[in-house]
């Protein structure tokens, strides 16, 4: 027997005439298989009158939000609003009024994730962003529902296409990060205003969700710490390759004992690691979990139909359920994590400086290192050399952050000058 | 309010253990979540005095299968056997029984996936079979709950570490195949018969099962096209490098309109590839599907915890759905499709040969696959000469599989030898 689903859209745009296409061709797949079937009552969106992909009829069209988050039948509302404001005033409604929502707006999500929750569990009403996480990847059902039985204490994320596009062609052809932004604007890889991706903001949104999930605890995204591309050259990333690293803004968490650490930033890993050959416009998530060990996930984590992909399956998760699920933070059995050593990382470093070319420099230099306990584990000196300084590279042993800091504070100015830090991954 | 779930299982060794300890670890959690607690009753085992890394409580092991199998109170049967007997007759009456059958037995489900689904349906019971394939890696939920919306056209597996550690160490240490196989063997990597690993039947197991479910068709193991990595050497390993490819033991699946194709073979992939980094026994799935594009899921595809990991996943599946759902295989909704074609496939192809070294032999062999309309994409002459033989790599377009047999049949003995034949994908 077939259960019949109503359901309102809250925003179209690509990605709702993805969902709506979706539906149409795999609705008889769907009922056949799960016994469910979607009806598409209402759909809100700003411009009635504009021309669209999708042959809505006539009467599914509303400019009025309300024809959705009031209509007594629709019983699931998915939001492909994306933003802030309105999207999060209205989740909040329809979950009021008991109606279970399946959203692709991490902004929304991220921020008010705990008050959406505390909503969707009063009322009964189910919760469900895979969609807002990583496009088409499953990496929110698989968190919550393969991964259940993992201690998890590691996820390495590349979460941002736009930026590992830019990345990967610095790296593969040696361009600039300018000419690649703009060649990335043109192409609709990046926004006319694309601070949200290159500061890396993009990026701590996902790793708060994810993180909060993985290690059970509310990781807020205030406190995920950021650091974007726009300082990266093509220099640094051609002396990691010499090294045998590649350059990643990679999202990472850790969790080690109780204690939690959140950041996202340019960091290199080793170029035979699985998330070395994640390229282009590509997302990876790349996880330890004691008992299933190393994973990774790859896949499109943007564009219409990788979205519309992700939010069916949760239309159908939502639908078929016994009772909806939430994740458990507070009063969780899991103890709780805490932030509070979130500043003070451990990891190598690789350090790049321009230093005088005669005798004793390279010890001096040294010295700074070993002052602040801080071990090199090499050295490499680039050949050409500039007003009688050379380039000089080093990767430490793993390090204290603040260590590392100390110790390039105090070089002196007189025989080497600093010209980037990037944190480097071993794993 | 807590669902009691209890559960047997037929077989104990490494998994069972797993299984057991995580579900002591994480059964407060799974409970608080999910509000569903497993209570093992029995367990059955060849041999109840054996010393075990897991205190099992003295009424729980059994060496009666009928303890598991006729007791009204288990509901799910948890299977680790492993083999295609006695496993398949115990799970037969399982499922009989109505009992919800968990397995990690790839060997008995292939054979005989369709008898199993049609118990499952006559009693109304869940089947099961996450660990089956890939262990941790969770490609079965995917296929089923996240992907459900795709038309997915194309698979690539590494789904058998063993010979993907053989492979990697032979590529990165140019090391024979017979000396890492035994090193593999020590190593407790290979099986001391190493046949169904190193003969690509492993691999094929499992490429009928993701290609039956991602096709939505029956893809019978008979029906796969083997061939293993024992004659693979460590030249056309090298070779292939030169050329910028890796070489995988690839378990392929492609649909194109309703024909299908599968094989299992040793494939040339290119080194920049997502799956050319997957290296030791790590497995991997690569896919596209026509809303998610490209995807890709990396894990430990065996492994005592591994495996375990996804047995208490789908345990929790099957506890918390509101109805067993069956994947489509007969009367879908889905077309039909057919392996009457899964003979002569289109791919590149490598082909190294030892040829004369003297004017026109170039000319003769290039006609050879110009007659059977193979067209060249690169050729390249090794220096070194040997009884005044050079060695020669061709590298064709996509090309007819018979075709390309049939040109190098044709190649004359006296200019040219051929040594290799490998196939390629290019994606």
């Amino acid at each position: 027997m077939t259960k019949h689903i109503v359901i309102g859209f809250l925003g179209c745009g690509n990605v709702g005439s993805g969902v709506w296409r979706l539906l149409e061709g795999f609705g008889d797949a769907i009922e056949h298989r799960a016994g469910l079937r979607f009806h598409v009552k209402k759909v809100l969106v700003r411009d009635l009158t504009k021309k669209r992909d999708v042959a809505f009829p006539a009467d599914v069209l509303t400019d009025n939000p309300d024809d959705v988050l009031t209509d007594p039948e629709i019983q699931i509302v998915a939001e492909f609003l994306g933003g802030e404001e309105p999207a999060y005033k209205y989740l909040l409604r329809a979950l009021g009024a008991g109606k279970t929502v399946v959203t692709a707006n991490k902004v929304a999500f991220a921020l008010h994730w705990h008050e959406l929750q505390k909503a969707a569990k009063a009322s009964g009403a189910g919760l469900y962003y895979e969609a807002a996480v990583c496009g088409a990847i499953p990496i929110i059902h698989s968190l919550e529902e393969s991964l259940q039985a993992n201690f998890i204490d590691k996820i390495y994320g590349i979460v941002n296409g736009t930026t590992n596009y830019i990345l990967t062609r610095m790296s593969k052809n040696g361009e600039d990060y300018a000419t690649v932004l703009k060649d990335a604007q043109k192409l609709g890889l990046a926004e006319p205003d694309p601070a949200a991706d290159v500061e890396g903001l993009d990026a701590a949104y996902k790793l708060s969700i994810l993180a909060s999930l993985a290690f059970h605890g509310r990781v807020p995204f205030e406190d995920v710490y950021v650091e974007g591309i726009t300082r990266v050259g093509a220099e640094d990333i051609r002396c990691g390759q010499d090294l045998g690293y590649t350059l990643k803004l990679l999202a990472i968490a850790k969790r080690k004992g109780l204690d939690v650490e959140t950041r996202v930033h340019p960091t290199f890993i080793r170029s035979d690691h699985p998330l070395a050959n994640v390229s282009g416009s590509f997302n990876a998530v790349y996880l330890h979990g004691h008992a299933c060990k190393e994973m990774m996930f790859l896949g499109r984590g943007a564009g219409d139909m990788p979205t519309a992909s992700a939010i069916v399956s949760d239309l159908e998760r939502a639908a078929s359920v016994r009772k909806h699920l939430y994740p458990t933070f507070e009063n969780a059995p899991n103890p709780r994590v805490t932030l509070k050593n979130n500043t003070d990382w451990q990891c190598p470093f690789y350090i790049r400086m321009l230093a005088k070319d005669e005798p004793g420099v390279l010890y001096r230099i040294a010295k700074c290192f070993a002052d602040q306990g801080v071990s090199l584990a090499a050295v490499q000196q680039k050949g050409e050399q500039a007003n009688g300084r050379v380039t000089l590279v080093i990767i430490t042993h793993t390090a204290s952050e603040k260590a590392v800091q100390r110790a390039v504070t105090s070089l002196d100015g007189e025989i080497a000058t600093l010209k980037s830090i990037i944190r480097v991954e071993e794993e």
